[in-house]
């Protein structure tokens, strides 16, 4: 706002100046406390209790290939309509505690307590909001994993490479376990990102002595959560479907990346997405299911707490945040 | 979701059944804590930190006359496609903390200690919401009053009516002063809620002595705070644009009310704009603004945290939320 404006605005009423800076206290009384709120959020699906616990988020600068059909200049606009910074990206994670049917269960895990360190506290949040949310790791009964990326399972593990559940068991969907652990599969896949997407699955999985259960599409794997194929982000990836009573929740996973660029655009290819065509087909029949249905939506790199609803929107969609509750 | 559509969605790999409801854990370890984040939130402008403290958000069924000019169908039409429940509304409250210029700064204070009880804990959450921040309300230097609604002023009292800011100058704007406390304004004012409006401004003030400092628009009123005309909802309404190098946010105050409504029907009129014309002039004015300016913009009644941009949507506009930063 221009000072010409600013003073438009605020009118005529421009009188003789008060003693507005009168105060009895010295500044150093002032000093304020920096911390930001815990980044977790609690609502309930019907009587199961949902808790959001971010792991923080990752800014980066924009690479030219992030979506691989469009270029810099339309990722920008995007950005801009957005009213985000040009030229780079901030994508935040989000796993979830459930309580449900007398389960604790965790659906995804953030990158691990040793992405905190190397991100200088960005990324990696996740034990400290979890213990602000009160959520006792050592009591979680399951870990549902929607895919094999590392944003979702390097959590599985500490710092020092130990399970980071050791009363858990850990659910994978069997599709993507196949393929992620078959030589084979390995030994083909390209060079760089996809083959370090290999060897990091195979690190986390051996500490955990590949102890692992894995489950199918079309089955509730813990009480209301039903796992849903929504494959080409990864050969295996899973949405799931919240239920209780009349009340239910999409948990899209990587359905979309953050919804600013993908939501808005769905056939825009993110670079993690490793079938593209397929991605985009399945997520245009999700948010078309979402907005047919009116059905909330949680997503894992939404901005948090990243639950909504759907709208379309010319050739798109746009999330509808849900209102923050205050007292649950 | 529809059974069908379920496994449509869910595709045809569904083999054999595995064991996926095994644990190890009674289930007597899986209660769950039940607690809300604290709902505060840290952000900066510049220099300045910016806390928002949520008093809680209040939930009451639609009045027929809540929107003077539109009738049930249509605000609950507009409800609908905000995804929010019919008949009923959720109005949060958002005072603002501000540690600038070595200053402690209230914007507003909430409904009271008070309301908590009252509420059953839906309202007065900003004590403990404050608390968990970490702000000191003894500390706080400046209490500075947008306009003379209980919502906004009757946090200025503790339960037990002694000041609850006992060492902060209180500013309040001139214009919203000298109507209120005028004996002749007071006595000329509509029975009912107006009435009530004069009472419970004198129930405050008089607690206090009448002890305010009355500043003026067009005036920075703390460091960096700017106090901006923006009368309609009430005669001395103001608004603030809070600076700090190049990055500003404008303090709307009560120039919408809930966005879901007024945000997207500016020509609407919440039963509490005291001067509905002048209020409707002023909100597109400024609307309109923050379109023009991209200006971030920070709603007391905005779902928490209350911040975000404005675009031009039709014959109204849109609040495209700032996206949460779990670390400031």
């Amino acid at each position: 706002m221009e000072l010409s404006r600013r003073q438009a605005l605020a009118g005529a009423a421009m009188t003789a100046a008060l003693p507005l800076f009168q105060s009895n206290h010295a500044s150093a009384d002032a000093v304020a406390p920096q911390h930001q709120v815990a980044s977790y959020y609690r609502y309930k699906v019907g009587d199961i209790l949902v808790t959001v616990v971010s792991d923080g988020a990752a800014t980066f600068p924009l690479a030219d290939n992030f979506v691989l059909n469009a270029n810099r200049d339309q990722v920008n606009a995007a950005l801009d309509k957005a009213f985000r910074p040009k030229d780079q990206l901030t994508i935040p994670f989000g796993p979830l505690v459930l309580n449900t049917g007398g389960k604790t269960v965790l659906i995804d895990t953030g990158s691990g307590a040793a992405a905190f360190t190397k991100s200088k506290g960005a990324v990696g949040q996740f034990g400290a909001n979890s213990a602000a949310a009160g959520v006792d790791l050592s009591k979680i009964d399951m870990v549902v994993i929607s895919h094999f990326h590392g944003d979702h399972v390097g959590g599985l593990l500490t710092a020092d490479n130990k399970p980071a559940f050791p009363n858990a068991e850990i659910l994978v969907p069997e599709v993507e376990w196949k393929f992620f652990m078959d030589d084979g599969e390995m030994s083909r896949a390209p060079a760089g990102r996809m083959q370090a997407v290999f060897k990091e699955n195979r690190r986390v999985f051996d500490a955990l002595g590949r102890k692992v259960t894995p489950y199918q599409w079309g089955k509730d794997v813990a009480p209301g959560l039903l796992a849903v194929e929504t494959i080409g982000h990864t050969p295996g990836h899973t949405s799931f479907v919240l239920s209780s009573g009349n009340d239910k929740v999409f948990i899209q996973s990587d359905v979309t990346n953050t919804p600013d660029l993908f939501v808005r655009n769905p056939g825009w290819h993110v670079s993690y997405d490793q079938i593209p065509d397929v991605a985009e087909a399945t997520r245009r029949k999700v948010y078309d299911m979402l907005v047919a249905e009116r059905l909330k939506v949680q997503g894992y790199h939404y901005p948090f707490p990243g639950v909504g609803n759907i709208e379309k929107d010319g050739s798109g969609y746009r999330v509808v945040p849900v209102a923050w509750n205050p007292s649950i």
